[in-house]
Formats: C-alpha cells, sequence, structure tokens
C-alpha cells in the first residue's frame, strides 16, 4: 500500500488540491502533522473531509511513535497531512527514508511553501541562503547558530527567510518527568521577539549581522486573506503590531535588485504611515 | 476591482486548490500564462473551469499585450492562472508592480512550485542556492552565466537546481521579420542536452564545475503520477532517458548531509540498475 505526504499549503481547509482531496476520500487513515508548522487557527480542516477522522501526529508522536504509521502503510492507504509543502522539513524527509526502508510505497503531494510564497514579498525567491529556525531563548538556553547562518548568507549576498519558534503541546518539565498529560498554552513567536532576541546577538556578537539599520520584511499569515507584508528597517519593524501568527522574518542582503527594491518602498511607505499616524 | 495570480502548481488541473477554483468560478476574465512553464501535455485545464473561457497569454502577450488585462482588471475580477507558485519568476512580480502602479488590487493564490518540490529528491531545499535557467545553445550564442552561478554556489555549499529551457510558440527569424503567425514546434530541453552543453563550457573554462564526476540529480515531470527522480554522476545521468518533459537538473555540492546522502543512493541504485541492465 502507500504512505501518502499530502501538503495542504499554508492557511487553511481551502488551500488544499483537488489531487489532494481525491487521495484523501479514499485513505483509509488520516493523519495531520502538527509538530513542525500549524494552518491558522481558523482553518477547520475536517470540512473537506467529510466524515474521516482526523488523528493528530504531534511532536510526541512523530518523535516517538511513527513506526505505527508507517507499519499501518503496509497494508493500508495512510496519509499524513503536512502544512506546506511536505519536504521542506527534515522531519519528513527521515520519515520517507524510514518508509523506504520499510519497503512502503511513498508519493507526495505537493502544495504552497513558505520557501516559495516569501515571494510574495517581491524579493526573488532564488536570492534566498539557508532558511533559519529562531527559537525561543529560554533563561540560559540561547543559541547563536541562526547568527551565523545569517551572517554567512549576507556575505554571500543571499537575503535569509527566518522562520518563527511555535510551541504547540509543550509540557513543563515538571509535567514531563510526572509523565502528566497536561500541555501549556500554544505559543508562537512573533516579529517583535524575534528582532530582539537577534539584538541580544548582536550585542554580544557585534558582527553587524543584525542592526537596527538591517533591511527586513516582517510577514504575517501568508497566504490568508489578512496577511500583511511590511519591510523597513529592524528599528522600524521592531515597534509594529503585526497581530496573530505566523510570522516570519526576512533579513535582507543589503543590495537589493531594482524590482526589489521598489517592493521594498512600497511596504516601506505603509510602515512609515503607520509610525507617523501613531506619533501624531 | 482585483487582479489574482493563481498557482495552479506542478503538473496538471488537479493540483488547483479549492480557494483557486472558488476564484475562478466567479472570475470575469481568464489568462493562463503560457510563457515561463508549461503543466504536463495531458493537463485538460478547462476540465475544472466549467463553461469559462482561457485566454492564453503567451510571450507576445506578456511582453506586449499585458496592459490590456492589467486595464482590464481595473473594473473586472480578472485572473492569471500561472504553472507553479505565482512570485517565483521575476516576469510575474514586474507585472504585479505594474498592478501597483496603476492601483489595481492584486492577490496571490499560492501553490507547489519546484523551488520546494525539488525537496522531494531527499536534498534539503534550504541548502540551494541561485537557482539558475539553461537556454537552448544556438550557434554562436552559447551563454556561459549560469554556469558562473553554479560555480558560485558550489564554493558556498548549496546545490544549484537548473531549469531546462522550453521553447512554445516560437517564430523562425524569417516568419518574424515578415510577421507571419507561423510557429515552430515546442521544444523542450532534456537533462542530456543539458548535461552535453556544460560540458561544452567545461570544455573551454576548466573550471571543474561540471565533470563526468559531478553530482547530480535529474528530474523528470516532478509531482505527476510517472515522475523520475535518479541521482549519479553527470557521466552516468547523460546516458539515461529520462522520457517525456519537464525535466530540470540539480547539480550538488559534493558534500551531501548524512539524510541527502542516503537519497542520493537510493536514487542511484535505479540508474546502476538501469546501466547494467541495458549492458547486458
Amino acid at each position: 500500500m502507500v504512505l501518502y505526504f499530502i501538503g495542504i499549503g499554508l492557511c487553511d481547509e481551502k488551500d488544499i488540491t483537488l489531487r489532494g482531496l481525491e487521495v484523501i476520500e479514499s485513505a483509509d487513515k488520516i493523519y495531520l502533522e502538527s509538530y513542525t508548522a500549524i494552518l491558522s487557527p481558523n482553518a477547520n480542516i475536517e470540512k473537506v473531509l467529510g466524515k474521516k477522522t482526523i488523528i493528530e501526529a504531534d511532536r510526541k508522536f512523530i518523535e516517538e511513535g511513527s513506526d505505527i504509521m508507517l507499519d499501518e502503510a503496509t497494508n493500508q492507504q495512510v496519509v499524513l497531512l503536512v502544512v506546506g509543502d511536505p519536504l521542506c522539513a527534515t522531519t519528513h524527509s527521515d520519515l520517507m527514508l524510514r518508509a523506504y526502508e520499510k519497503n512502503i510505497q511513498v508519493e507526495i503531494i505537493h502544495n504552497a511553501s513558505i520557501i516559495s510564497a516569501i515571494g510574495a514579498t517581491g524579493l526573488q525567491v532564488y536570492k534566498f541562503g539557508e532558511t533559519v529556525s529562531i527559537p525561543f531563548f529560554d533563561g540560559n538556553w540561547q543559541p547563536e547558530s541562526f547568527y551565523d547562518k545569517i551572517k554567512l548568507n549576507m556575505k554571500q549576498g543571499l537575503h535569509t527567510l527566518c522562520l518563527l519558534d511555535i510551541k504547540v503541546k509543550e509540557q513543563s518539565l515538571d509535567n514531563m518527568m510526572r509523565n502528566l498529560p497536561i500541555f501549556e498554552s500554544p505559543k508562537y513567536m512573533n516579529i517583535n521577539q524575534a528582532i530582539k532576541q537577534l539584538y541580544i546577538i548582536e550585542k554580544k556578537r557585534n558582527e553587524r549581522v543584525a542592526l537596527p539599520s538591517t533591511l527586513a520584511f516582517g510577514v504575517a499569515r501568508i497566504g490568508s486573506k489578512n496577511q500583511l507584508i511590511l519591510a523597513g528597517t529592524l528599528e522600524q519593524l521592531s515597534s509594529v503590531d503585526f497581530g496573530e501568527p505566523l510570522h516570519s522574518l526576512v533579513l535582507c542582503h543589503p543590495e537589493l535588485h531594482l524590482i526589489e527594491k521598489k517592493f521594498f518602498e512600497i511596504a516601506n511607505k505603509r510602515v512609515i504611515d503607520q509610525l507617523k499616524a501613531r506619533s501624531v
């Protein structure tokens, strides 16, 4: 039988493709991956699934329980729904390899990903270097590897897409140790927080990667009706309210191409207007 | 009113999203961009459009006639269908800018793009540098800029996605000069031809970018039922028949990550088996 990785796009249940829907209709088991990304809080994926039930594949499931899913796929038609395009996260490549090793046939149904949708900023998608994830700083745990990668991208003339941390179904250390299935409320990093964390590292390292004058795009809820794409210096963006999650941040290589520059100016004008209106 | 850029994905009419379909249903005018990419030859986009007619937006239209479309969008709901994700091609960013300048509202409906779908190879999508296009060499016109970009990507530890040329609705010089609307049959560059052209430049430049030992993935008809993903050295891939278009080629940075390496080996085994079977 087949294990299908079905991309469900960026935003809500309407982003699924006709091909994806067709496969879902004949599936025996449907999992929804909720570890590496989420759909908009208003998404109602059940709406397009009819009477089928969805099994949530959270972090615990993906890390510890996914063998169950692979075993089912040896004799049933199993679907793993994944936000975005399925093979953009290493987690899923790894899962696919394990399926290969068990001789399970894998099929991928592609969909929109932030990796290409970021083109909506007007920045050229092939002018991006390695994508980074910015995790929530937590007391003494303040990793800096994303700073190094941004620095490397900039040196190479490339922009950097920063995906911002989400924490869904996290247990407190205490509850984890007592094995209590009690979860903290979900937490989504916003653009302002990401900039703050970049500044913390910049202050320590002083390597001119994330200065108040660094050019950036802030992108919220990309692909949805109320998406927000604003551009400015980190200083300008640090005080803008981008609203509901999910947020992403692009740190630009300072030399924008002509078309990129025009898009930047249009998206920057909105910020300037907002900051002006606020100071009146 | 609104100008919608609707991504229709990689392969055929089933790759459209429910959101895209909804917008199409209420559209006044529907254009299909056929200049920068094409769907599979078996795609039947009319199937999902009901009674609506599609106007082909070919190269001539995009380059010379797109003002008509922009003007219509000032008082009608106009849709431009684009293969892949709409904002991955500079052509469309430029069109979007011109719409902004005319105060036309633009909405984008994202979809799968080769930029993220290339993850199906098992290569990490954020380990790709600038995407290049390899155009058909034509007598004395043998541009080398893509060779330089691949070289730069390799130096930076990045893979390179090479999009291979398509020529649809091209006029011969003679017919163009006589303004005769007679078009050559469509031409799609295959992987073997791309490797040949890379070798031609390599021979001239001798900068060790495209050697017979260079690691690569050849990808045909990605996202379709009969997609083919094979990996090997350029020498191995140069003699494989990948079948129908569209083809793409990935030149790998020689140091693959552990997971990438495993995917390479799986996809390489298929090539070795094929070459063995042939030599028997």
